[in-house]
């Protein structure tokens, strides 16, 4: 049995591997990566690729397969869940805690509930404020995420963007 | 003569009642859906259908006839008149009270103020924070809106939004 | 019960009439015009609201109600359906022979199908060809639609588009 | 006074410099070019950055002043000639022989029509023919279009895109 | 090293497969699926998603790990490869025979050429046209291909989309 | 050697013209007007047209020559240095202050710092809040730029956006 499971992954971090990994005993997963076309801000430093390339990286050291599929913005919440199962292989239910997600899908598909994990601190604004602020972010994230981060020198893009500007 | 009246309608309440029941002497309605495309936020919990039904609904029971257009947003104020003009059937005046819609519309259509309602209750801002707070919303619309509203599990919808989530 | 037919009347003609009159004994009808943001083009001479005051003063000399709703294209047809759904006021089942829009809506509506006219003759395209070659085309829409667009001059509009140029 | 002058420019050839210095006495030119977001196909080769440069070049050649203003398409005619005014510096008139052109301004603005030069020979579509079949298109643009196009590889990228091939 | 291939696979073909099975041994692949948002067409009958789901069954049956992006078109040349770029992984060359596709790759990325196969007959479009007209097209697709269009009954799909109409 | 310059000129303010006056002994000019699509809004009171006109008058009455390019937003930062490149007459380098812009322009154009005026005064948002206040704003422009906005009534028109109120 599929199931989808989507986050804007900005970045990948423990609590979504949490989440990944209790799933991945009873699905297959399909990941979307969502807001796809965002990159290059304070809240979506990390293009599509980039993130693909985190969970990519992360699921091949831990031994998981799945699908990850970028997913664009439609900004036209009545067609958005139609978009998604238009661009991913198909899957039977939608794995989700995110009311509009839930909202959404339901009447299209199985939605599923996942226990949540501790939000305050593995949560994807958290881990972008600490970057910023030079704080620990690393103990938030898996290794190959933090490693990949520093290759593509992600930091000094997330801080040299928070000195934006009025164009 | 026809005169055009563009609202979101989210949700239609009695202060635009006021409005129409008052320009329905003078002119022949039709009646704008703004921001047609949105649904299902905090902001814009119901779709442009649920909001025609809305109005639908009590133009019919109050005895009213008018022409009910859903306009999606352009998000272009250049060229917005030209296209509720290229949508709607043809009209002679607009009526509104907001400052950009007047700004707009000024260059290629006669444009009439409204009356004020008092806009402090019949705000549809204050009528979804009810909606979310458990409050009284329903002395602030129609009987038949907040019938349909019951219909289509609208308050859980928005209460349910509301709980919403970073993705 | 409520049914959807979605056409472009570019311009309504006497074969939709035919269409709209069998339905409405049986159905609430919810009238689409698709492309809705089409116009000026030799296909697609009229604006939507020009198309939608040919069908509501057509109707309304008959003495039929509908609901007539701009439907714009999405240009994406997996979300189509999702679309149309969303603008407009609920309804049960689509009225088409249109293989895309059966093919589109039969996953989320009940489709039923509408018997045939004669298509050789009344086709928008036709009619459209013959009013740019001066050729008898108001034997084939209703007399309010000859009317207006006599109105609106909308012939001497198609001819001058016809002589269109590369720009 | 201002008049806009519109065309493609793909590439600026004689028939549009003709247009351009019948007008250049008695107006002060705003030149749009337009299809800006199009470039890489046979039938729009070049950039509207390329174009500019095309025109800026040419103009100052010939000691000629003018506004020289790229303009996407929208893709919906009812609010093209919005679009452009949006664009452009303030103008006073539109010069144009194209229907479409001359119907979605007249409503705005004082259409002005051009004489015609030898269309057969000074059109677009023919240079591009002759660039992808090898014969003689130098003869029908300013020395400084033909230098330019050199410069940039122009022939070189239009040949190799009329290879074209199903993606 | 890893290269990206892209194409619409409208559907997958034996000559998509020589392509990639040549590749495979120099390359980690990112295979692009092109013209993600469309479907429902006779010359784009699949989903993305669908597309995705022939490839990975083929793959997989072949033992062949591969990247697989869907990828919307964004109708501006000038961007594309940008585009391309931000959602795929990170990548080190484009193997391509499509001019406009190394065209618009060239200033960014290493260009590698692919062997021709046979184009005759390995064509999405001769493939296409023989699931309308009847003919053999199985001998030309992986049968994990064929399998899957049967089972999502497609080509009861583009028949019925190739009697299409006039809205 | 030519460099572009991009800004939003809500309005032309005096910092702006510092940092071209500054400029234009190094440099040919191209002067990118973003969020060209932007207007009638209390952050963007102005049409990219009115906005070319208020550089266009100032440049020319300092005696200075410029390319004036209208660039309209894309929403998608993975391309828009693409999207600009592909608008503007060829260009050599880049110059900016702002974070955003040199991040995404730095692996395609040389980017060159410009030293910083006083931000706090020659500020768009400051010169647009003053005109709303009723406070001194004319000191902050050129006298081309107030005397074009007294032209077209522009306090008026941010006066009258201010008032702003929900549709």
């Amino acid at each position: 049995m599929r199931a989808l499971l989507i986050g804007r992954f900005q970045p990948l971090h423990l609590g979504h591997m949490e989440v990944i990994r209790r799933a991945i005993g009873d699905y297959e997963l399909v990941i979307g990566i969502g807001s796809a076309q965002k990159s290059h801000t304070i809240d979506n430093p990390f293009t599509a690729g980039e993130r693909y390339e985190m969970i990519y990286r992360t699921l091949k050291k831990e031994g998981i397969g799945a699908h990850i599929i970028p997913i664009a913005d439609v900004d036209y919440n009545s067609v958005w869940a139609s978009h998604v199962i238009s661009l991913c292989p198909p899957f039977d239910a939608v794995l989700s805690n995110n009311p509009l997600t839930i909202e959404l899908f339901s009447p299209l598909k199985k939605v599923l509930g996942t226990e949540m994990f501790s939000r305050t601190e593995y949560s994807g604004k958290e881990i972008r404020s600490r970057m910023i602020e030079g704080e620990d972010w690393r103990s938030l994230v898996p290794r190959e995420v933090s490693g990949y981060i520093d290759e593509i020198r992600g930091i000094e893009r997330i801080r040299y963007l928070a000195r934006g500007d009025e164009l």
